[in-house]
């Protein structure tokens, strides 16, 4: 096992080195109006831009969170003051009215669109100021593994900023800052109820990150927090077992594929294994409930061409939502935590993935706890990165105050 | 979700059944002396018989325990008094000097097998007796599944037994007498170590029971328990994604694929996601430690051919040990129990699902708990069933009590 073959390194440890680059560096000092921000509803795309209306200040930071799978960039944009046209700048440009928090996606593996965006993003629109004053805040693995070469390519000063401490700020922020972000989900009319939470954000509470990998952390203060569990059944898993499983070419693909499946072909149910309609009762074990996921498969000796896609598919997320909702479950009621956030990358805000974690944590806990979810739930860590460097005091919402 | 699309169905309960069948029934009434017992040793096969030296009684009955993706029979044999043979027989037969108990697994999708193994074992080996006094005990789902079918089939009285109950009594029996079933397993050495139980078998433990899916019981005396947990992620996902991502055709192909596999080539560590040899200090989170299973491949978008069957093999095999020894580890500590049992077919004695099994445990566990493991860890259920009409007292071990 990977674990114990490893050796020691004799590394400086990465807070050692955040701490360095901070002293040594001069990051921007930006206030940020966040008072009257909001969602923008109604311009269709997946990855909702973020109005800020009130906000006058200049933003010369932008944010990337480089994970394993997907690196997510955020940038803010300068609304022009004639109200016909929007200038996407991160620029020091007189004349606007407030702006807009602005979000991307890329995929890891293509980490040179992402450079090459951030690049585009800096070179184009920086239109009066000095490039220099220009500085990118990194956090995520790739912070590190990419830190050399975004560092020349972009030709700007770059911070790294450790991951989980921006998980926790962005989740602070949305929840705190951010109407009709957090949601719950009805699992029987699926309809989505937003929290507003804004006047009562309570600790302690968890943050289950689903991104390549899980990670679970605990929360009891606006910058206090422990990383208590995690797992390595995460989105990933699901991505690499269905591009060898399904003809699906991305993880969107893929998620569209589960909605049309049956994965009762090749989940082995209760009633498979007891007789049709017979469950066990005893152990309150429907003859519906899942048994083992993919427990059909090995014993009906098909090839994979005779399995619907679509059932794979279902069958998988089921298999690895139901897996963190139990362990997220566990490790709640381990720390005495009622209410978990989810986020990170894996959900999509895809509608089975978030009934099947709020079934799991309403089913194990008896409805003692809460699943909450978020909008912008794969953008936690870059929007906790680019509000380090962007305090904000708004007025009418209790920001939770930032070490 | 199929949890949630459940019905409610008319049905009497098992438990209730089970009752009235007992009553209605007369189950045999035999007294097994397990004063001396010992595994076999020598014979050289997988699944080693019992010995029983000192049982003089006559056994009528054999035991069959049906799961979701495998049946296992057991029965006794009656050693000859010639030494030079012994003859395969539940019978009633004379002059024998001990006898053995033995063991026969069968795949439930080749369920005519099975039934056909207990016909012969019926028909051809009840010479002296006659036959209406044979007795089959069932129990796992199939007890109810094929019920019918075997009454039938085999013409014999079949009793059906609660699973889990059967589970519970078959450790206790495996664990308080037999030397040399149960041990632990050094994570430097890989060396077994048995533990001599028998005068030492404390309550509360755990039974982590791991076949086509995952119960786990928590057992506060010789025939209280409770089913505390679960998880669909099993054997059966082993198997069933196996078959569909390698040529393997049987799960002892695939445990022995695993063997020569490099689960990195598919899985993404935190050394990939950092940097080469770059870990996650500050959580503990070193670079070869596993961030996300399957992580790589969907990035790599190389079809399934490109990918080692070995390496997929031993990444899977990894990531369903490890989940389920974290739930384990988890369960544990919500009821705080120490003893952590490990049963089913899908360990089957293989070195790395033991190894990952241990090491999740004593490292979540921080060397507080321990795992244990059986040789006749498939056969607890079958074992327990048959036990249930066979009421042993030896003089030299302390055998829990039996309800």
């Amino acid at each position: 096992m990977s674990e114990t073959e490893c050796g020691r390194f004799s590394t400086i440890s990465r807070e050692t080195i955040s701490n360095v680059e901070r002293q040594l560096s001069q990051p921007p000092s930006v206030w940020l109006n966040l008072t009257g921000a909001r969602i923008i509803e109604n311009e269709g795309q997946f990855d909702k831009d973020i109005a800020l209306p009130n906000n006058k200040s200049h933003v010369t930071h932008i944010a990337v969170d480089i994970g394993g799978s997907l690196a997510k960039v955020m940038y803010y944009v300068c609304e022009s003051s004639s109200p016909s046209s929007s200038s996407s700048s991160i620029s020091e440009a007189e004349n606007y009215t407030g702006g807009r928090l602005s979000f991307m996606i890329f995929e890891t593996a293509k980490i040179e669109d992402c450079i090459q965006f951030m690049a585009n993003l800096i070179d184009n629109h920086v239109k009066n100021c000095n490039k220099k004053k220009i500085t990118l805040i990194a956090t995520g693995g790739g912070a590190y593994k990419f830190y050399d070469r975004m560092s020349k390519q972009l030709d700007i000063k770059v911070i790294r900023e450790d991951e989980m401490e921006c998980l926790i700020m962005g989740l602070n922020y949305f929840v705190s800052c951010i109407p009709r972000e957090v949601f719950v989900l009805d699992l029987d009319t699926c309809e989505l109820t937003f929290q507003n939470h804004l006047n009562c954000y309570h600790y302690p509470h968890m943050l289950v990150n689903i991104g390549s990998g899980v990670s679970i952390l605990k929360v009891t203060g606006p910058s206090q927090f422990e990383r208590i569990g995690g797992s390595s059944l995460g989105g990933g898993t699901l991505w690499g077992l269905l591009s060898l499983l399904t003809p699906a070419n991305s993880f969107d693909e893929m998620l569209e594929l589960s909605k049309g499946g049956d994965n009762t072909s090749v989940d082995m149910l209760v009633g498979d294994i007891y007789g049709k309609d017979i469950g066990y009762e005893r152990f309150g074990l429907k003859s519906t409930t899942i048994a083992s996921s993919f427990g059909k498969v090995f014993r009906e000796r098909k090839p994979l061409e005779e399995f619907a896609p679509q059932d794979i598919s279902r069958s998988l997320l089921l298999a690895i939502s139901n897996n963190i909702g139990q362990i997220a479950y566990l490790h709640a009621q381990k720390h005495n935590v009622q209410n978990i956030y989810f986020g990170g990358s894996f959900i999509r805000n895809h509608v089975q993935t978030m009934h099947t974690l709020t079934y799991a944590i309403q089913y194990w806990s008896n409805h003692t706890m809460n699943a909450y979810f978020l909008r912008h739930e794969g953008y936690l860590g870059v929007f906790g990165a680019f509000m380090k460097y962007a305090t904000s005091q708004p007025s009418n919402v209790p920001v939770p105050s930032i070490s």
